[in-house]
């Protein structure tokens, strides 16, 4: 049988997992919640149950970890805001013992930059940027073909950016984070804010805090709901205005867009890349860099971002 | 003899030239004023005339070329704000022609960033930032020990990050640019402001704005003019405010400052590292990210860096 790359995405929500070929193919995949094993212990056991009830661990060359705040350096993750757990996790020990596989850690933007230069869109670019946006906003560069670790093994934060030094609080502990404004939480904010300050009616109105979704967001979009529309038009400026600072970083070819918030289409391509534009330096815009949807499913992405780590690190390259 | 390089720095109000060993020992150096030349040919033609009476030719390998928006992928100065000259200009192709040795162009920032990490404090770095503070701002980013270019040559443009997106007209044609801030010319229109918004009595009421340089302000604020020391505090709370986003993008060791205003000392340095730090996203805090000055002395630091591109590219490495 072919050999195997076990991925797994470590999200604030779902922790997805799943068994791809080396020519990016998912041959198996399923999800754990990851806000059920409030002890981290047991959230390693129970990936280890569901992961080997999946699929026979035989061919399976290597394990690949996608998490916030994971450090490809030394392998764990480090006060993981949007998880629940605190301090520091030696995420490559534990599923290492666990899987008795070699284990490679980095954060979910890293892993997701990967995916998208290994099977998406990025195949033959050098130069590039990718944004997941999830509950929060993770990001991974590329430069010179290669990630940008960074001196500590941690750069490409772009989430943690600054938008507004007196804005929302973040959970990292700042205020006003490009994340607090451009996430999965972010344009549920953004959605309330608007709700209090204009009486416009909106299908919103009968959604609690807690029930909101991306989803229910972009539905509502879609029917014409002004305060969805323009929940998305917000975000899409925000994120535009900060894009074009990082375009003149490290000068991508073209800026990719992974999560819930990429399925919005023009309501927030249309505004992000409008302002990108706006506020770029004119001589960037002798060339279109676009902001585009990733090349992957999201879903697919993830797992696939993470188990490119196996076949770049750890399968003989 | 042992074998030379020819270093051209192309700057706003000067272009310093000279020839450099190897080692980087500066054999001799001069300059001409770049705004006395508003014919391009004529400027390549006294280049010519002043560097062949400054030392022979005979040992010299090549020319390195530092200018704001120089391409390194083509050789060219593309639309440079803050030189005389108008559109595309074909440096490589001009000094090429005129001394008959092979040359190589990058932007200015960038050919600082290489004099540091071959002669400056960045030696053992292979992740850091330089930022040049002139007439206007330029930066070099090295990541994974390699120049940050970017897709079409021009990446690393820190100066034109946007502070303030209704803020000061830039030269570039945008408003807000973190170098209408952070520049020997952001820190005159600094302390303009500042006269005209106090009353508080300043030496530096009564210098025009022509005459008025980073040299006189830095010399006011070491006296204790109370209008010189909050320009230069108001200088570096907006550097430092930038300087976290810059961090959570490439993860730099250090950051270098270059230029008359890092001749401030505390003035700048203190509210620059004490704002950078203040939002910076924790978990980058782990350990101290300095805001140093550069290695190297600045009028050399600008030769030796345009100079090190010849042993970098030309001279068989």
């Amino acid at each position: 049988m072919s050999k195997l790359a076990i991925g797994i995405d470590v999200g604030g929500t779902n922790s997805k997992f799943g068994f791809t070929t080396e020519d990016g193919t998912l041959v198996a995949q399923s999800r754990i919640k990851t806000r059920d094993f409030p002890d981290f212990k047991a959230y390693i056991l129970e990936l280890k149950k569901q992961i080997e009830a999946l699929h026979p661990l035989d061919d399976v060359v290597g394990i690949g970890v996608g998490a916030p705040n994971g450090n490809f350096y030394n392998g764990k993750v480090e006060y993981p805001p949007n998880l629940p757990w605190k301090g520091v996790l030696d995420f490559t020990k534990d599923i290492e013992c666990a899987f008795g596989k070699k284990t490679i850690v980095t954060n979910d933007g890293n892993a997701a930059a990967l995916g998208e230069m290994a099977y998406g869109k990025a195949k033959n670019m050098r130069d590039f940027v990718v944004l997941t946006v999830g509950t929060g906003l993770g990001s991974g560069i590329v430069v010179n073909g290669e990630l940008v670790y960074g001196k500590d093994g941690f750069a490409g934060e772009l989430g943690h950016t600054l938008v507004n030094a007196n804005g929302r609080n973040c959970d990292c502990g700042k205020k006003g984070c490009l994340e607090t404004y451009v996430s999965a939480t972010g344009i549920k904010r953004t959605v309330y804010k608007l709700l209090a300050d204009y009486t416009e009616p909106s299908v919103l109105r009968s959604i609690s805090f807690d029930q909101l979704s991306t989803r229910t967001i972009t539905a509502a979009a879609a029917e014409g709901d002004k305060i969805a529309i323009e929940a998305f038009a917000y975000t899409g400026r925000i994120l535009g205005m900060k894009l074009s600072d990082f375009v003149v970083h490290t000068g991508p070819e073209a800026i990719f867009l992974l999560g819930g918030l990429s399925k919005a289409g023009d309501h927030l391509f249309k505004p992000a890349q409008d302002n990108m534009e706006k506020y770029l330096m004119p001589r960037f815009k002798l060339r279109k860099i676009e902001l585009q949807p990733s090349g992957l499913k999201d879903d697919d992405a993830q797992i696939l971002g993470a188990s490119s780590l196996v076949w770049k690190y750890i399968d003989g390259k």
